[in-house]
């Protein structure tokens, strides 16, 4: 290693801030930089098992049971994989990847009610029912690129997309566009505050310079006048046109004046400002060309599809001194498996109803991870019209209404239907949509997006799939709470007996993809490094 | 048309709001949605020529001379063909799109300088010199539906791209992340505020009402304490992470506290962030997958590639009562066409060199849009570095270098390799790098890359291709400043005898494609109705 690679000239930059800076400055530094010791010291980057730690030790691959074919049971079974270990996955539902499910034409659901529905989208048509953005730092990512799984954007916010606040007042029809509701609120607050400062009113809080630099930050953020015009925000081409600027001497129709200060406040579209600030949250956001099963047809590539046995359903689970045995129904026939370790992936909430030996700790850890409800609904439309009328290309629509969010699709920009999600729901809303039957969700669905979006929202819209994902058998639930700091969180983190558990449930990002592909790692280090210092035990069925 | 008709119910709503809301409900209403009845009262919507115009009225189609084919002169000739009008293009550069430039491997570029430059990129590699982004609401994307182009999303604005600020004293290697600026700032932003509103600062200007939804908001917005808190910001999760959050315990590392507010506002980073509240530059943007010059071929092919001809630079043009004589050179022969109009696109100042018989008025005219400095220069690299090790995929990097904007590319994610835009300036910057050698403008961007990326920035480069289009052939300028409310402008809205004028700088969006399609259609709708109030003229060569 020469003086010219980076890590060395990062680090001689490092100390040489460390020296000028103080401490303040290196952290700040190393921060931006994403650089900070700590970091790598905490957590050692993952090393996936490979066939060398075993041929070295003289030992042979080991036999795993993984329950479970989501992102976290297929992810343990590709890792395990990648040293040799056999793997079978067993997943009750009639197809892999559990949550990250993509509804396409032909896609058939019948619910813990009884009720059945089969999407009868057109050929192109797809939404995804579960995840459905991806973050760039998420490990998602990672797999994506490993898989082969291109990557696009997810339109996550959209200046031209919509807010509709019905308990502000806002009447039916009379959304504001995001850009106009962020231009009226920075205006006002860049207002506020400049005239806050220059009135001496934070005098105890800044120096005259820090003075100057923030009323001038506030000029350019709110598009506010200067100390002559008494710092008033009167509005900008920020807010909009009613028509564009085009040729000659068309200089376009501006929105106009912004509504006075009161009653911008009141409409309370500030409250959705903080989504895209979020770490989990900001732009740029990505997903699977194709659909997020696209992930999980890759897993299932790589794992084998005879690996992955489908419609096969947990009844047992024996953990021994030299082995776990799984008993599991398929096809209306019990077989029973025999393997080395098991990875035990199912949500927590349903592998408590599996009869186990794992003890009755290890039961009430499981029963300790509460189930949320959340739900969504696909509406094809014949037409692209939030594209074609409203210039709206992706993006999100926010609403106080039961329905939450509006999402208009990520991809197939000007062909010729789309899929929109039509709600997107948690707790409370996401019960009720639940409570009705598929058709009630629909013509609810439509009666709430035709406030926002006028008649076209329901004459436009052809076919629906909705989902509640509390009432989706063998699943029950959207993510769980997840009980950190607890006895239970800790002993499900380490196995029991032979078995390991792994699930985004299992992670400090629940919900999110990135938390299942951790939690599989973690799982497959402590399993495969055990069977390094074990004698090898290879068993068979 | 009934009452269930999105028109009607829409009208009828309206009327409603005019009733109980008053003039500035029914504005801000309006406005929201974009029904604003004076847009469509100014600016008639966009009638293309029909075949059927002319037979209707005994007419034979037009033969129409376009200088210069760049978007406004091809789109001038699809247009026009749409009657039937039969158009031939003169473009003087070997290809045909103008400032639409996508450079790929092959391309190559001899300046006026007499410096020659072939781009030897890898095959798929390609970045867009000229254009670059398409926002929503620009016809550019109805162009791209219509012509059967497809788009995706421009990258325009990223949370994980950085802010590098040298002249505010950051050290080399340690710009900062978009979301750690954004999030310090708002924090500030929102406390100071919050201490000013709740010791009765602004009690002259809010209600206690408005203070009350005030505070709410900017402790959301800005994730400041509470009023027991004293309203302090002190750093959440929106600032990053260190170490990402993962599996079982590991809750990540955050960055930390943010630097004390007089620092942040002394780095100077909030200055970037009105960017993206521009009307034409919030996300989301658009780009054609494949390269912008996708929109060309696509213009070419529709006008029909026998049309357009290229290497062909016009000297001279002269209307007369009956029709237009243009002479050009092509291959070292001057040619000479007859033809019933003529619509010029060359840039304004490239026109005026061009001897002609419009009158002196005009001469001066076009002499009147100073033409503007920028360039580009498009960096290939070995492997995709700012996706794997800095998580950022897409996004611009924002600096006070010379080199202005870093542009990370929005196309092939996780690909092997990329091609960075290295600079992107204008004005004095450009000039300084348009005056030096490719080789030379390739080390200088190396070099100021370097202070925000490390050494790995000149090491993973591969090769360059740049442009400074003040210094490109027959074009000499990115665009211009066009003279508004001049006497000069008005006059060259109007055909000068048979000879119609358009391209982007006569729009209102000047620099935008949007501009040069609008100007087009412009002339062609001027030409094509005083075609339809004139006796048919058709001549020959």
């Amino acid at each position: 290693m020469t003086d010219t690679t980076p890590d060395v000239s990062r680090r001689r930059f490092l100390q040489s801030v460390g020296i000028s800076g103080g401490a303040g400055a290196l952290f700040a530094t190393m921060g931006a930089l994403g650089l900070a010791p700590t970091a790598t010291a905490a957590i050692p980057a993952y090393e996936p098992p490979r066939g060398g730690d075993l041929r070295v030790t003289g030992r042979t691959p080991g036999r795993v049971m993984i329950l479970g074919g989501g992102i976290a049971g297929l992810t343990a079974a590709y890792e395990l994989g990648k040293a040799g270990h056999r793997c079978t996955v067993l997943e009750a539902r009639d197809l892999a990847g559990g949550r990250n499910l993509t509804v396409r034409r032909g896609t058939t659901e019948t619910d813990l009610d009884g009720r059945t529905q089969q999407a009868d989208y057109s050929p192109d048509g797809y939404f995804n029912a579960g995840p459905a953005r991806i973050a760039q730092w998420m490990v998602t990512m990672d797999y994506c690129r490993e898989l082969g799984v291109p990557v696009e954007v997810f339109t996550n916010a959209n200046a031209n997309a919509l807010i509709y606040n019905e308990t502000a007042g806002m009447p039916p029809g009379a959304p504001v566009r995001y850009r106009t509701a962020k231009a009226d609120m920075y205006g006002y607050v860049a207002e506020l505050l400049a005239k806050a400062t220059d009135q001496g009113a934070l005098d105890g809080e800044l120096t005259a310079t820090d003075k100057d630099r923030l009323l001038a930050f506030l000029q350019s953020f709110g598009a506010i006048g200067g100390r002559s015009a008494g710092w008033a925000y009167t509005g900008t081409s920020r807010r909009g046109y009613t028509s564009d600027p085009g040729a000659g001497n068309d200089v376009g129709v501006p929105l106009g004046a912004p509504a006075p200060l009161s009653e911008v406040f009141a409409s309370n579209v500030g409250r959705y400002f903080s989504f895209e600030l979020g770490y989990d949250q900001a732009m740029l956001m990505f997903q699977p060309v194709g659909g997020m099963d696209r992930i999980v047809s890759a897993l299932v590539r790589a794992v084998g599809p005879g690996n992955v046995r489908t419609g096969a359903e947990v009844e047992q689970v024996s953990t021994d001194g030299s082995g776990v045995t799984v008993a599991y129904r398929r096809a209306g026939r019990v077989r029973q498996l025999r393997a080395d370790f098991c990875v035990a992936t199912l949500p927590p909430h349903l592998m408590a109803r599996v009869p186990h030996n794992l003890g009755a700790d290890v039961q009430s850890a499981l029963s300790a991870f509460p189930a949320s409800a959340a739900g969504k609904i696909g509406i094809e439309y014949r037409s692209r019209w939030w594209e074609q009328d409203l210039r709206i290309y992706g993006g999100i629509t926010e609403t106080d209404l039961d329905l939450a969010h509006i999402w208009y699709p990520s991809h197939g920009f000007h062909t010729q239907r789309g899929i929109v999600v039509g709600y997107y729901n948690t707790g409370a809303a996401a019960r009720a949509y639940g409570a009705l039957t598929p058709a009630e969700r629909y013509e609810r669905a439509l009666a709430q997006g035709v406030k926002i979006h006028g008649e076209r929202y329901r004459a436009e819209a052809d076919a629906s799939f909705s989902i509640a994902w509390h009432r989706t058998r063998h699943i029950e639930g959207a993510w769980v709470s997840a009980p950190y700091g607890t006895a239970a969180y800790e002993l499900l983190l380490r196995p029991a007996g032979r078995v390991y558990f792994a699930g985004d449930w299992l992670s400090r990002t629940v919900a999110w993809q990135h938390g299942a592909f951790l939690s599989a790692r973690a799982a497959v280090t402590g399993l495969h490094s055990r069977m390094l210092s074990e004698p090898a035990t290879t068993v068979t069925d």
